[in-house]
C-alpha cells in the first residue's frame, strides 16, 4: 500500500491539480488547508471528478503528518507563515517538496517577474525554515494548474527536480511520474531551484504572448531510468 | 540577396557553431575576432566544413559594420570590453543579438552558477552600452555549441528570443529558423533575458548529470507563425 500524499495548500490551483491527477492514478491524497472546511470542500470536489478517489481534507498541520513526502503548493506570500505553523508538525525523516515560486505578483507586481529571495530561492528559504532532519526538494514549477486540473488534457512535459541528494529526489520523481505524461528530470542540487523557480514567470510571459499553456521539455536526454 | 551575418566572437564555440550552420544554409557569414588572423583561421575552418561557404574573417570592429543584425557570442568576461571597443563601429538602426550568459565560470566559479548583473542580465547590460539607436535582442542561450558545430547532428530545439519590440525580434527569429531544427519562440521583453540567460547553467547542470547535450523545447504552443 503506497503512503498517502499530503498536499499543503491543496485547495489552490496547483495543489488541486496534483491531487486530482494522483487520485485518478489510484494514490491516496490528503488535502491540507488553513481551514478544515475548505480542505473538505476540495476533497469533495476531487471525489466528484474521480468517483473512487481516496482523499481526505484536513488542516495543514494535521495533513503534514500523514505521509513521508509532503507537497507545499501555497503561494509565495503564504510560504513562510505556513512553514512557521508547520514547525511542530513536520518531523525528521520527512521530505518537503516545495513548489513555491517567488512571483512578483506576491507583492502586486507582474507574474512575469520574480522577487529576489535572500537565500537564493523559495526552496532554499524553506530548507532554512523546516525542522532539523526534514529535507527540502524543489519541483513542479512549470506544470500549469489549468492543464493538470483538466483530466481530459493530455500532458507531455518534463518536471525539473532539484535537491541535494539523489536518494531524496528519486521517491519524489517516482510520485511525479505516476502522473501520465510527466517525466521527472534531475536538475541538480537544491540551489538550482533559483533557476527552476524562474521558469514559471518565463512560461507565463510566453503563455501571454501565445495564448497557450506552454510546458517544458528537454531534448537530447538519454533513454533509461536516471532515478535507479 | 540576404545581408551578411556578422558574428562577433565567432572564433568561440557558440559563434563558430552558428557560423557553420548558417554557412551551410547558404547565408553569408562574417566572423569577427579580436585578432584578424584568428578570424581568418575560423573562416578557413568553416570553408573546410562547408566547401561553398561564403565567409570572411575580420576584426570585430570591421565585422560589426557588415550587416544589420550582429551577433555577439563572446564569453561574459569579455562582453563589456568588446562592447566598449564597438562604440565607434555599431550604428543606429542595427540590431545586436546578445548571446552572452553571465556564468560564474567567468570569475572561476562553477558553470552551473551565474553572476548577478546589476542591470538584471547581460543583455540589459549590453543595451546600456551600445550606441544610441542600436537595439539589443537576447537569444541563443540554450543551444549547445557542440551540437551546432557537428553538422551531422540533428537539431530539435526551441530558441527563446527576448526583446522589447516584436519588429526587432522577428528578423532575428527568421535567421535562427534558417538553421534546420531550431524554432524561435517569443519569450517576452528584453528584461526576460534575466531568466533566459539562467537556462544555460541549468542545462549545464543537467548535462553533467545525464552526460548529454540537452536542449530546450516548449510544448503546448499553437501551430502557425508567431512572427508574422
Amino acid at each position: 500500500m503506497a503512503d498517502p500524499i499530503p498536499i499543503l495548500g491543496g485547495t489552490g490551483a496547483l495543489g488541486y491539480g496534483l491531487a486530482v491527477r494522483w487520485a485518478r492514478a489510484g494514490l491516496d491524497v490528503v488535502i491540507g488547508s488553513r481551514e478544515a472546511a475548505r480542505a473538505a470542500e476540495a476533497a469533495g470536489k476531487i471525489r466528484s471528478a474521480v468517483p473512487d478517489a481516496s482523499v481526505e481534507g484536513l488542516v495543514n498541520e494535521e495533513a503534514a503528518g500523514r505521509g513521508p513526502i509532503v507537497f507545499l503548493t501555497v503561494p509565495f506570500r503564504n510560504q513562510s507563515e505556513t512553514l512557521n505553523n508547520l514547525r511542530g508538525s513536520l518531523t525528521a525523516g520527512q521530505t518537503l517538496v516545495d513548489c513555491t515560486v517567488p512571483l512578483a505578483a506576491a507583492v502586486s507586481g507582474k507574474a512575469t517577474r520574480s522577487l529576489g529571495v535572500w537565500q537564493g530561492s523559495a526552496a532554499q528559504q524553506a530548507q532554512e525554515m523546516v525542522p532539523e532532519g526534514v529535507t527540502v526538494v524543489s519541483a513542479l514549477h512549470t506544470v500549469g494548474a489549468p492543464t493538470l486540473s483538466d483530466l481530459d488534457a493530455t500532458l507531455d512535459e518534463d518536471v525539473l527536480v532539484c535537491g541535494d541528494k539523489k536518494k531524496d529526489k528519486a521517491p519524489v520523481a517516482r510520485l511525479i511520474e505516476r502522473i501520465d505524461g510527466l517525466r521527472a528530470v534531475n536538475a541538480g542540487p537544491l540551489e538550482t531551484a533559483r533557476i527552476a523557480e524562474q521558469l514559471t514567470p518565463l512560461l507565463i510571459s510566453i503563455n501571454v504572448r501565445y495564448k497557450a499553456h506552454a510546458g517544458l521539455k528537454l531534448t537530447g536526454l538519454p533513454a533509461g531510468d536516471p532515478w535507479e
